[in-house]
């Protein structure tokens, strides 16, 4: 099989050795794979990263423990948990602290002809969602798990920082939810996918609205975007943080304290609301599809995805 | 009668006419007033502040519309509110948009002969607490609003950081909840009276226990303190933040997101408990009582509530 190499900045394609499933795992044959900003950081060289990527993928099972799950079309979790510690028995494998994570940390990633999950980590899909929405589970998921931490009231406004990726996804999970969104950006045509979807839509200038919104989701991806957020939270409010910047990020502490702001650090979720979300259709996903690159043009293809504003690139197998 | 005086960093003593209570406000003698962190930064420049300092004070009513107040000794809360707007009709008046606050915004402060408050912003003060605990009432709320805030439950640990005035009263007010208190600070005088108080105590080297805690509070007051707190912090564990820095501290927002932190901002409390537990006489409050200074002498006592370490500053009037 071949698979992607992530080595000094460089993104390259290897021929590999098939992966060996072990007891508890699948292996499962890539169909589609997603790159995300993640990647793009892995990339960039954070987290001292060599190896193989790719943590969102729609793929095939083609060997298990259990035969039930040969040729099921199936999605992921990426956390790969012992299973034993305080985290894993409260359900929260995603911080386990002995965790391995898909294509990020001690676990050979997706982009390759085939990968390896345990079966616990697998949710099938739905027949009705192609592979090329299903893709895109693992980050609704991430989107979703904003409403796993707090309680957002129906049809109060939500302020949604960044037009990227992830701000998207954030966008039309909070809609769907029945908040009402309002989506801050810097691209017309990003945006425009964000008020198809419900959301009322603003280009940010060099000013964006202070001390405005009781909700807020800083979903930009830059330190700046953070200081933007709080900028925009009115006192007691809640400003949520799903952009995973890299470095020291400059924030007003005394404004935080002033104001009793909250500030709450969000990552992965759970897949099971995402699939839901998923199966009903209710989010606009083929239009945040950029383009589609063959596997083996995976260099080409993360070319791509680390241009400003172009949306999801996807990975294809052969 | 005398006021103090702050304006381009320095503290003077002045005549000054005695103010005149308006309409629903009473005319409160000082008997004690408390020297703050705050006070200190106003006399820094901060805020721009040139005017009457002080907004911790137990005192006397001398005149209110009500002459059910006349004689009686009082402690007030310090933000006056409009008391129409969104925010006051919430019971929010402490985040009002059109506030003043005694001593620091809008308001002449305490450190006078006499100063005036709104009769719904005074208390009483218990009879069996003298004027020299009543004094703590202010930071006393400021530390209860942390209880307000986030439901910490009894007996879990929690790490304050800071054996400052404020850090001090936090670690009381947590353990007087049932909270099982990590003090951590730099000055050993300081966290003996927390150790008396029932906390755990530790003197900070260069490094702090690393993700060890579910609840912490910083009340260091400094930028540093706030990056250590978050170092502290377990994945999902919440981190209040007590400490009114200027400038902008820098944070690891990306550990906040991976580990999903929660950050809350907290300011001002409501006075009722407070007082309870003022009346309760659960706190050691004499023993934070560094030196007392007659109200003439207000230069000299700012002098020495600037030094590290120094507890509560006191002014009584003659």
């Amino acid at each position: 099989m071949i698979g992607v190499h992530i080595e000094d900045g460089e993104v390259s394609v290897r021929k590999a050795r098939r992966p060996r499933r072990k007891r508890g795992e699948a292996l499962i044959r890539l169909r589609v794979g997603g790159i995300c900003n993640t990647d793009l950081e892995l990339q960039r060289g954070y987290y001292g990263f060599a190896g193989r990527p790719g943590h969102e993928f729609a793929g095939e099972v083609v060997s298990a423990g259990d035969p039930a799950w040969v040729g099921r079309r199936v999605v992921g979790e990426i956390n790969r948990a012992c299973g034993k510690c305080d985290w894993c028995k409260r359900g929260l494998g995603r911080h386990c602290p002995h965790r391995t994570v898909l294509g990020i940390a001690g676990h050979p990633g997706a982009f390759a002809g085939y990968l390896t999950l345990p079966v616990e980590n697998l949710h099938r899909i739905p027949a009705s969602v192609p592979d090329e929405e299903a893709v895109f589970a693992e980050p609704i998921a991430a989107a979703c798990e904003i409403l796993d931490q707090v309680r957002i009231p129906k049809g109060v406004p939500v302020a949604v920082l960044g037009d990227g990726k992830l701000g998207l996804l954030v966008g039309q999970v909070l809609a769907a939810h029945g908040a009402d969104v309002r989506q801050f950006g810097r691209h017309r045509a990003n945006l425009a996918i964000a008020e198809a979807a419900g959301a009322k839509v603003e280009i940010v200038g060099r000013e964006t609205p202070a001390a405005k919104f009781d909700w807020v989701v800083d979903a930009t991806g830059s330190k700046e975007g953070l200081g933007a957020a709080i900028r925009m939270t009115r006192p007691r409010g809640v400003l949520v943080l799903k952009s995973t910047v890299h470095g020291k990020a400059a924030i007003d502490a005394a404004r935080v304290v002033v104001d009793e702001i909250t500030l709450v650090g969000s990552r992965c979720g759970r897949f099971v609301p995402a699939l839901r979300l998923l199966k009903q259709g209710r989010l606009r996903l083929r239009e945040m599809i950029d383009s589609r690159f063959p596997l083996p043009e995976a260099p080409r293809a993360f070319r791509r995805a680390s241009k400003r504003g172009v949306l999801k690139v996807l990975l294809e197998a052969a």
